[in-house]
């Protein structure tokens, strides 16, 4: 970015915790066959999660909230967390219950991921775990649209009694990326909404200008749309103003691994607005680490250097 | 069986320990989709490891000899051998470097059994770490044919000299499962040697019959041959004797989970065997239990109640 050397921004993102086992792979399996990996590993995941990492990287403060199974992976993923320099301190970790887990399935000929997902019994953050938190520590607060709407709903009503409090604003943004009609509740509490390309195709629509002017219709005044299309690029609008700006896609000499690209996306999108960037230089931005995340294994190689 | 209440015989399976992350689907998941698993869990896998489990289950004293990696899966694999009465106090902790993983995806509707391994770094044991094992312990041992042909062969020469040297006579016994060409170097290294179908078809075999008559030539005097062919059953022979002996397969009402059950095919012969039961009896007792295994998830259910 070309405001010179940054101060770093405190973040927090609110989600889920789990683990992605990547596979990757010289074909697509066959059912029934017996293959063997060309490379295995283990990647923490969730979009929360993957946020974090991709806004450490990209050079700023970075804490994650979200509950902790402590099962045999919680020792992973607080390695994991510390080697990315995010702080997991405010974690609940919670017994007796499983880590969800994601298998991921990456074909090498053309970087499709192929996932299979098991959530078994970890307990869903709730607004009175969020509530004791000291805000006061934070610039932007991102939420990953879980299934427990009334939960982030509450969380985002305590961001919103502290900014009328306060002199210190918190500015806030939710991605509403899965298939759940639920998560439209979520449209209009909070600054920026994310509206991933599944979620607009469960509602209907099939272009990404369509899907950004139904969320323009729900959302807070003057808060601002943004519609990721992966390789259509990207639109978004602040509510009130005319203007609808696009980035195209910017993608790799080879897709490699596109697992967390929508992550990539969001989380370098709201550094750049934190920032006070013009919504069309930070969807650019946006494609462009995105984008280049797609031509690599996992995020290491994502840097500072990328935006300037 | 029927010689009463028995006593238990001491086995020592010999082979690899790795991790199996179970994925039960109601389909069997298209590229680049999104996937829910109706179930998923973590299953210690490997061939000597499987054996080990069955073993236990049909009520011997089983140890597990083979290398286990110090990473993220150790304490589930201990805990895990605990809960199966598995005594592995012998195997090699190996530090830095990674446990071997299989993902398996277990089809609702077929039971298929879709997997895809991957083995960074484990170092496969050596004959000098299996020779500080004190073999007086041991009635049976039994190998898996890994890809370290040598130092195997190495370890059933110093059963062999074991042998020569004390009254005591552990009985040995090796499988040849994988599509791997050196394995037939441990044909004439063992008392009773088990041949796959993937190996026998590798060879160029597609009928039971032919792969058993193939391995008569190769086996030592008085070798006991046994080929497993999944629905099809299995065949056996005594190398020396006449007769070729055949059991059907007893398929479950509904097959659920096939992983495992040529393991749990070895693992009931060879305690048929240990108990001198006649090769055609063994055989049978080896299809009924692999083939309840079959209908259920894993092993919990199977029981010595199974073979009486």
């Amino acid at each position: 970015m070309s405001q010179g050397p940054m101060e770093k921004k405190n973040f927090l993102c609110v989600g889920l915790i789990c683990v992605d086992i990547m596979n990757h792979v010289e074909k697509f399996p066959t059912e029934d066959s017996d293959n063997r990996a060309s490379d295995q590993y283990w990647q923490r995941g969730g979009n929360a999660s993957n946020n974090c990492t991709v806004l450490s990287l990209l050079g700023e403060n970075v804490s994650i909230f979200g509950t902790i199974a402590n099962s045999n992976e919680l020792g992973f993923l607080q390695d994991d967390f510390k080697k990315y320099n995010i702080s997991f301190n405010n974690c609940p970790i919670k017994e007796n219950v499983t880590c969800p887990l994601s298998i991921a399935i990456v074909n090498k000929q053309n970087g499709s991921r192929t996932i299979i997902h098991h959530n078994r019994n970890l307990p869903e953050l709730t607004s009175d775990e969020f509530s004791k938190l000291d805000l006061k520590n934070f610039d932007w607060i991102h939420f990953e649209g879980r299934p427990s709407v009334d939960e982030i709903s509450g969380m985002l009503q305590i961001i919103d009694t502290f900014n009328e409090k306060y002199d210190k604003k918190i500015r806030t943004s939710v991605e509403l990326e899965k298939k759940r009609e639920t998560l439209k509740l979520l449209a209009d509490r909070a600054d920026v909404i994310f509206v991933s390309k599944g979620h607009a195709s469960m509602l209907g629509y099939n272009k990404k200008e369509d899907a950004l002017l139904h969320y323009l219709k729900k959302c807070r005044p003057k808060a601002t749309v943004i519609v990721p299309w992966a390789e259509e690029g990207a639109v978004g609008q602040v509510q009130g103003q005319d203007q609808m700006f696009h980035s195209p896609c910017f993608s790799p000499d080879k897709v490699i691994d596109t697992l967390g690209a929508g992550d990539t996306f969001v989380a370098s999108c709201i550094q750049a607005l934190s920032r006070d960037l013009p919504l069309a230089h930070a969807l650019k931005i946006a494609c462009k680490v995105a984008g280049f995340k797609c031509g690599i294994k996992g995020y290491d190689g994502i840097s500072k250097n990328l935006i300037v």
